[in-house]
């Protein structure tokens, strides 16, 4: 008999039917006999609907009370859960963030998880129920209710199984699994039967929205293997683990991309010390995100200082960026304000030199321009014209082979 | 400076609009001077939303669970009016029954507040916020969430003003106050300044929905006035204080009534000992709740025993008594299925025999048979053909003269 935490997104609880069909799921689990915590999002579109009536009040709703606002969606699918359960026989019962003692910082809207109590849990475990939690919400040091922000759930799912040391945390979503990369942009995407965190990381740092990215960080942390999975379908789904466990050993593992970017060049910079940090805080000063930066020392005397922003941030950042360029004397910049981010990521490329060549070459002939690279450990991203992404996936994708992986069971299954 | 509690019902709440009214006339209070706390209901439909969504997913749902569902609605409500107070910079902070520590018994569906915690009210009033309660809610001894039940935020509200001290519970509704009886029935009902707990009690169980009555009773046992009014004027409403506070005594107060009874009589009942107790036994095992009950006895051997229920128990009551009358040796049993009971309410016709007589009189002089007679000290009531109602309620109020009360300034007002 395990622990086994089982988180349910928005989809998943998003009718009466789907929540009857959830019920079914875990009832299964419990079956198997193992004890189940489940953690649930909002039906579909309520926190949406919730957010809507808040607006229409105050377009700046006090941040305190939207949280106790926007915490009621988890609220009422966590009791919808329990009655389901409860109306088959199954004991079960449901707790807020409140009621279990789920501990966060005092940062309302995106309130970052401290400490997760677990008495009560163990408590309705040892008793024979199965515990339903409410995803994405907590409270703080003074008892005022906080939420995580968008996609929290997982991180509570995650936090809750790091501190009832929980055999697995599986994450239940409307696709099966980890993809080579997005399989509605390339039909020959294959599903990945394992990933490690690390490349699960930047998956989902760029942009690949299967996890959120705090819950793989705190998985990692705390040693605890992620599985995600469908909840329409019995297939095992992608394990996310350490490194160590992974089977097939793979040189490149995905393909993320992003879209809606923007790219800005300062060419002919003065080369002198803490020229970058004053680029940067006028840029961060005006509230803008910057995504990558990439510098090039082109002679003694001048650099070229490249970075990238999100597309709704390009006109702040354009002017912003003007103002600089007169004050520091540097020649116009050159924006590129339709441009999109593709990232090779895989842990074997730490140690094969040719990755980055191989991924340049592919590039190269399909008639694709770089304007920008930056990497990391186990990442090479480029920033090319949005309107090449598509084949530039395409291209780095056979050339790696990625759509010659075995076709995994599940996925055959699927079909 | 006084500490007033306000109690805004669904109505009240119901639309973004309205909850910008709500939040107006509670920073008006708050500019006189006063200290506000304010109870709210769930905005008008949501709590019907609520159960419809549990009663699609199981006909039965768990009590604890209900309870956590249906605990949002309030929650939504009371979030979005310390939102719209806080749009305005009036700092307003909202808590749960759970948060403030209203504390029931673990009845779920139908709690009774057992205790009020008021120590973060308290202290969120002497830091200068308007406190908002969700209405309707509370814990049980082991933290659970529990409901009070339809028109709980009436008795939350007065269980907060009782356990704060303050100087009034001011009940906000759709109704300009409380009137002689239901002006959609009667127009010419006039609206009464002041009545006594007592005769709001006796109004609020016959049917007069204007308070619920278990916060009338609170309300009485901590020496709380209660004032009724609209949300959607500003008139003074009606009083609810003790008897001897009462500026313009009056012999009666009010007519009540309540439609949907029907009528079971047994004649010929052995008169014996211990028979009344055998036939309430069981039609109450049938889960039948019998509200009037009178019995004659018209000779030494047998008895009339006459009552009435709610029409929809009355195939199952009519099918209980006949099993009893058979089993008694008793007369068949005499029924009507369509009646309806009319009830005077006044403290003064405790000191006035003749009250009786006149309201038959007046009965009498309509051509309406009374078909049973029940009284209290300060309340007649009487079963007629429900098709007589209205001409009653109409003979009644014009016997007693309740139509020539005085035109109240804020009924004027509201022609």
């Amino acid at each position: 008999m395990a622990l086994i935490v089982q988180k349910f997104g928005g989809s998943s609880v998003g009718t009466i039917e789907r929540i009857h069909h959830v019920a079914s799921k875990v009832m299964h689990t419990r079956q198997e006999g193992h004890e189940v915590v489940v953690v649930v999002s909002a039906m579909q579109g309520e926190t949406d609907r919730l957010i809507q009536l808040a607006q229409s009040l105050t377009p700046e709703p006090h941040p305190r009370e939207y949280d106790i606002l926007v915490s009621t969606g988890e609220q009422v699918s966590m009791a919808l859960l329990a009655m389901a359960l409860n109306a088959q026989n199954i004991p079960a019962r449901s707790f807020t963030g409140h009621q279990i003692g789920i501990l966060t910082d005092s940062s309302h809207t995106k309130a970052r998880i401290l400490n997760v109590k677990t008495e009560t849990i163990k408590k309705s475990l040892a008793d024979g129920f199965i515990v339903i939690v409410a995803g994405f919400q907590g409270i703080n040091e003074h008892g005022d209710i906080t939420t995580l922000g968008r996609g929290g759930s997982d991180t509570t799912a995650v936090a809750l199984a790091a501190a009832l040391k929980a055999e697995e945390c599986q994450i239940y979503t409307d696709v099966e699994g980890v993809y080579t990369t997005d399989p509605r942009m390339l039909p020959e995407a294959r599903l990945l039967p394992q990933i490690s965190f690390e490349e699960m990381l930047e998956m989902s740092s760029l942009g690949a929205k299967v996890l959120q990215m705090r819950s793989v960080e705190l998985a990692s942390k705390h040693n605890l293997p992620i599985r995600v999975r469908s909840t329409f379908s019995d297939n095992p789904g992608t394990l996310v683990t350490f490194e160590e466990k992974i089977m097939q050993k793979r040189l490149v593992s995905g393909i993320a991309f992003s879209r809606e970017e923007a790219l800005i060049a300062l060419t002919g910079v003065p080369n002198q010390a803490g020229v970058e940090g004053h680029i940067l805080s006028k840029i961060s000063d005006a509230s803008i995100e910057i995504d990558m930066i990439a510098q090039n020392a082109t002679d003694k005397e001048a650099t070229d200082f490249t970075f990238t922003v999100s597309r709704k941030d390009y006109p702040k950042a354009l002017a912003t960026v003007q103002e600089l360029a007169d004050e520091l004397g540097a020649v116009s910049p050159r924006c590129n304000p339709k441009v999109a981010k593709l990232s090779l990521v895989g842990i074997g490329m730490r140690s094969h030199a040719g990755v980055a060549s191989n991924m340049f070459r592919a590039l190269g002939n399909a008639g694709i321009n770089i304007q920008m690279i930056t990497t990391s450990e186990i990442k090479i991203s480029v920033v090319i014209d949005e309107d090449s992404l598509d084949r530039g996936v395409r291209a780095v994708h056979e050339a790696f082979e990625l759509d010659k992986l075995p076709l995994e069971k599940q996925q055959a299954f699927m079909e």
